[in-house]
């Protein structure tokens, strides 16, 4: 089959692999509905993370079972499935603290940006729904397995309440899907840190109330304005520079709490600088399959769309425009057809 | 009358300055019971932090009221009481969050290794008790105003719950109280690394119900293979170093808290370390505050005894000793009759 292979900074090709089979008898083989690009698929791409071999690109993915292992007994050929980006067995301590991404036998999701992917511990990574969804669902469940489910992890992990006042720092797929969950959540404000229109407009579709234009120190002023001088109760962090994580961390209140999920890329945090901060730190691969069951349900009943969040529809064949146009911040987020 | 002044690395006197008095009418001056010598007085104390004037020493103290500013309302002289080592109104956003160390007007307290001090923003500071406590009762309220009010801090952050298995790094003095306090809060389990004889027995008489001798890699191993390869669910970081603090973050399961109160010296974390490791982070100078109350009536109620932790009793003349026997380890913290 064709599959997208990263093969350097900038040079991304949909070309001829190895179809991917049954490896162990925990694995299950999904034909995808629809796959699409992260905004971590970036780093590499923009020889930010170093790749020494031609690397097989996405984690993100929903589709039909087509072949499962011996050992799998939740889902079986025919199925709808979503699953997360980081593999689980859903059973281990960590699995039932709820961190499935940290789970002890934890992979990450890598090839599939292909018609077909090779999903690890499917019993424990993948959900199935009760029918086949409506077509016009799809980008919404898609949206499920990586950028909802992180965009909520940071929501979560910042500990949002009813009431909370969030500041979301990036506006990229994940800030705006952090928008979405923290107002799901029941917070009464969420300020999102912006300067791109259309980016603001989703963000205010999704539940912002107010937006931030203004970086750095200036950006931090800004939201201690909009909070009568005393911060955030809980930061979402959505990018991963060092810039986005100072910031996140001095627009919320001591005792606040930060959710970050950018992941981190030349980040340095200073002993003292948190001790005196005084704020909960929680980061981390988001634990999707935590929160699977929750978002897929809201997706089903038309209570959430996070499916808008990809500006961006391309047939899997043009991947490279679509690395491209998210490079160039001319998209949001693009979704493949395959 | 004569104060505890730290010259240089080595170099305390105790010498003649000037009385206290009352600076704004929200200050009030009080007469030490008992005051005592902190594990963080020794980073200036080893040179670790500079010094480059005299500074009066001393943060911790309980006593009796002589005087109160115009503004004073809530204790008056002749009441006995005790306050914590970082000030606050007790009424600004940050104070009603229960985050009184980050109170928009703290102020860190100086001088109290001293017959008298005078404590700012008394009504917001200081908690009187309803009489004068019995004399043998004056360790453990001392304890109370820093080393137990610090050591509970750091298991509230470390988010402690009943049947918590809790992880202590640092047989000093918070350390010791950590144990303590994880074990009034409810912890099944409570490990304690310490290879210090005397230490490990009153942490042992404190409620931890197993010492770890082994450090760095080592002995988050070995408390690994004492929580089923899990890891600990809470972690109370008690010393400050990069050392202790990669201990403590290393020691706790993913999902699991680290509440960090060593004031950090040297520590650089690093942004993917933190990412992947996912675990809960808050530190910071403790919200003593918040605590008083509470830990005020254990005391007096004799359910608890903190003021163990003092194992020496010098007059405060003899300070230079009590400062040599801590820096030492000869003491795990010295008591100054004034």
């Amino acid at each position: 089959m064709l599959a997208t292979i990263l093969h350097g900074p900038g040079d991304v090709r949909y070309e001829d692999v190895a179809e991917p089979g049954i490896l162990k008898p925990t694995d299950a083989i999904i034909k995808l509905s629809a796959t699409c690009i992260c905004g971590s698929d970036l780093w590499p791409y923009r020889g930010l993370e170093t790749v020494n071999a031609p690397r097989p690109m996405g984690h993100e993915y929903c589709g039909v079972v087509v072949e499962v292992g011996s050992d799998v007994k939740t889902v079986r050929p025919g199925q709808f499935v979503v699953g997360s980006f980081a593999t689980s067995d859903n059973a281990c301590p960590h699995c039932r603290h709820g961190f499935q991404s940290s789970c002890e036998q934890r992979e990450f999701m890598a090839g599939a940006q292909a018609p077909y992917a090779r999903v690890p511990l499917a019993d424990g990574t993948l959900v199935a729904t009760a029918e086949m969804p409506a077509d016009d669902l799809l980008p919404s469940l898609l949206a499920v397995s990586d950028v909802l489910g992180t965009g909520w992890y940071a929501a979560d992990a910042a500990r949002v309440r009813p009431g909370s006042t969030v500041a979301v720092v990036g506006d990229g797929a994940v800030g705006l899907m952090g928008v979405l969950a923290a107002r799901q959540m029941g917070a009464d404000r969420v300020i999102i840190m912006s300067r791109h229109k259309r980016r603001q407009e989703l963000a205010l579709e999704y539940g912002a109330t107010d937006i931030v234009t203004e970086r750095g120190d200036a950006g931090v002023a800004r939201i201690k304005e909009l909070t009568g001088a005393v911060g955030a109760d809980a930061v979402l962090e959505c990018v991963g520079t060092s810039e986005s994580m100072h910031q996140a961390i001095d627009a919320a209140r001591p005792g606040g709490s930060i959710g970050f999920v950018g992941v981190p890329h030349g980040v340095e945090l200073g002993g003292q600088y948190l001790f005196f901060s005084q704020k909960n730190l929680l980061g981390g691969p988001a634990p999707v399959r935590r929160f699977l069951p929750q978002l897929i349900d809201l997706v089903l009943s038309r209570r959430i769309n996070p499916g808008k969040v990809f500006d961006l529809e391309l047939p899997i064949a043009d991947v490279a425009e679509g690395y491209r146009a998210m490079d160039e911040r001319r998209a949001i987020k693009t979704l493949l057809r395959v």
